[in-house]
């Protein structure tokens, strides 16, 4: 994926829902295995820049900015496929994740378990956060 | 699943980051197939009633009311397990989807795909809605 055409790109940004805020939250799977990396948010911004560049690229609640997923870490995530809900205001993106998804080093965010024990923690570190951020 | 402890619910309740207005976004994915079925929210009672009864209870925004998945459809989902991701501001159910999780009647709510050649609906209607909803 090298990226869709100018008129693609602003059927998708016409079909999207976004809410009051502009914005749209995205699910990012690994393609092959199924396996759910995270949910992000994505405004007009950043749904045009993931598609025409095929390269994830998310909008920061936090620092209001985009956020090119991998600027920092390295760990990006390239676009397969790119899916809209049934309501338009939910977006399933299939992604070739490099590296691991979270910012905690874990493969995917959803690593915390809620168990009678209590919340567990089913992953494991793959990457120390020092590495990925650097100190 | 038939259920989780009244301690663990509170634990997870405390553990959950809700957002201004009290809800927070829940995917749910077919346990086995990893098929990311949906994604609605959930409000403080909604959380709480699944994890009580291991059957899966959104909120629903437009009718600002509990959603119990199945109620009017029959297509119900078993909760397998409960999950909080990295900031525990979204949530990824395990599910056992019975029938189908779409009310356009399709498996997945995810059937609409941007490719260069325009939006293509990419899943076939499986349960006619009419039969979903009645009449």
């Amino acid at each position: 994926m090298t990226g869709y055409s100018k008129d693609t790109i602003e059927a998708a940004l016409a079909a999207v829902s976004f809410d009051g805020d502009g914005l749209v939250p995205a699910i990012a799977q690994q393609h092959d295995t199924g396996e759910v990396l995270m949910m992000a948010w994505m405004n007009r911004d950043a749904v045009a820049e993931t598609l025409e560049t095929g390269r994830v690229c998310y909008y920061s609640r936090s620092r209001q900015t985009l956020w090119r997923k991998g600027e920092s870490s390295g760990q990006s995530q390239a676009l397969l496929a790119f899916r809209l809900d049934c309501d338009s205001d939910t977006l399933l993106l299939q992604v070739n994740q490099t590296g691991v998804a979270c910012h905690t080093g874990r493969h995917n965010c959803f690593f915390n378990e809620v168990t009678d024990d209590g919340i567990k923690t089913i992953a494991e570190v793959e990457i120390d956060p020092k590495e990925l951020y650097g100190e």
